[in-house]
């Protein structure tokens, strides 16, 4: 019998799909957030674990892991266009953890909840032998604005908001040892992209959207699957984050490269009809949201990228997956 | 500064709510479940995690433990009387548990949500550890239906749904290698009294309700600290499971009184006024429903129970606390 290390997050979540009695109550099947028909809106929860060994950087502080527990669950809504109602987190930690810690982390988690007009509306701890940190966002948003993962068309237009690469700089930098803690923010202190999310869902014309949590190329990976269809992206059309230059300079590495797979930017990566684009992105700068074309979802099958000398090549499906060894 | 191993896991609660900010739109402070104000409803919403080391029975299957991490989430929807509309999970676990533990894990959640009427509307998974469960249910009531953890008057008759002591028999026979499996069900996969909930919330006149999952003292005491308000109950009153006397005469320990601090037996303690009591009690059991008064509110401050030879003594206030070695 096989072990979850040799077949990996996406393949279990498959075996937990396949086991559980389906609902015509829910949408958005393969989403990371449940939207289920609630009083003629679609209520959405979504929920996220994080683990000290698996997820925690060594540098993040208590008040980060708070923030970062909150964020995430967030970013799930945000991608949902939802308006956020609340969090609730579980908080399994070791018994010599201090007072001081359960502070600061509980002022972590309701300073992201009070920045993005919500609540923490329970906290529940349990002890355990490593920190574990369990939140679950719920929000709302009327039907007709609900941005799922899956509707694509041949030839929309693929689309991110604002940087990409940021959360790699950060990773980077921490790894290093360069001390920039502007930069290493970006990765310890995630924005939820709910204001983004909320302005398109209104526009009602994006036809998928998804966080880039996992890294663009995995979440390409998964619209395509959910979508049956392929895309071209351009590698020279990426808006990668000013940080990323400053910290590849530095150390030398083709980030622009890892940035594609490192995942951590918990930015918007989204889908329009090919004719709507430019009137959605001009709306929406006008409200300082920041749209970058990146490609266009094609009919076969596959994912490709132009590189900087206009060789296309097959984008790896590569990214953050757990029980697979990185 | 002080570790979370010397103040306990309800002191860590205080702490975590003293820095959370409040908000109008939610009932029920000091509940496990989050009551939001949500289009002209309670919107419900639990969340509690379980650990290997911590709190999963070395005997207990993956199905039921799959099983055992949606019911007891459904049960602070009981308590506060709520409709069930679905349970999420994040499933952290080690990379070397199989494909058939991940199996047998979700079907027994899945069976559990379908037996009450709900449905498991996401489950995630992360690499951990160790085996760590976070399970998040969502439901509704309508607002007049509420039952709150507070409301107590003195006077007010203190019951109990159903019986008492069935976890505490299970655990023993565990314990001693008794192999009694129905007793062992009794801790291992419980019933969370989603129904006996919808019916008392129905008749509008509980004034508290509390699910008995730390025991029945941990309760009692939480009760007393929310309503300021005493409790006296009577030992005789109790009505304990009969399988605690087939286990207790089994190993000779007095399992009658380690019932009242065991816990794990997710009935509801419910208080209501005096005088309205016996009727709501017929008007249950017509619909099988069966509560058993073990006692009442009283002004003073204090928790006594009167013993098998009329001796009045204060209830200790032990139960299940993490953190604290027991």
């Amino acid at each position: 019998m096989k072990k979850l290390s040799e077949i990996g997050e996406r393949k279990a979540i498959q075996i937990i799909s396949s086991f559980l009695s389906s609902n015509d109550k829910s949408v958005g099947v393969g989403d990371d957030c449940a939207a289920i028909d609630f009083e003629g809106k679609y209520l959405l929860i979504s929920t996220d674990m994080i683990n000290e060994k698996t997820h925690i950087p060594i540098d993040m502080t208590p008040w980060q892991m708070g923030w970062f527990i909150v964020a995430i669950n967030l970013s799930d809504i945000a991608a949902k266009g939802g308006i956020p109602i609340g969090v609730v987190v579980s908080l399994g930690l070791p018994s010599n953890k201090s007072k001081r810690f359960l502070r600061q982390l509980t002022k972590g988690m309701n300073r992201c909840a009070r920045k993005f007009d919500s609540y923490i509306y329970g906290g529940d701890t349990k002890q355990s032998s490593e920190i574990n940190l369990c939140g679950t966002a719920f929000g709302h948003i009327e039907k007709d604005k609900f941005m799922s993962r899956k509707g694509i068309n041949k030839g929309d237009i693929l689309a991110v908001t604002n940087y990409i690469g940021g959360a790699t700089a950060g990773y980077y930098s921490l790894k290093n040892n360069l001390n920039e803690k502007k930069v290493e923010k970006l990765l310890l202190e995630p924005v939820p992209r709910l204001r983004e999310g909320k302005y398109l869902s209104e526009e009602k014309i994006v036809t998928s959207c998804i966080d880039i949590s996992d890294g663009i190329s995995s979440s390409l990976y998964q619209l395509k699957e959910i979508n049956k269809i392929g895309f071209e992206i351009n590698k020279k059309s990426i808006p990668y984050s000013p940080h990323l230059k400053k910290i590849n300079e530095k150390i030398n590495l083709d980030l622009y490269n890892k940035a594609l797979y490192f995942g951590g930017d918990y930015e918007l990566l989204l889908t329009t009809p090919y004719d709507k684009f430019n009137d959605l992105k001009d709306r929406l700068e006008r409200k300082n949201i920041f749209l970058t074309p990146i490609g266009k979802a094609k009919q076969d099958d596959k994912i490709t990228i132009t590189d900087e000398k206009n060789n296309i090549k097959i984008l790896p499906n590569k990214g953050y997956e757990h029980f697979i060894r990185q």
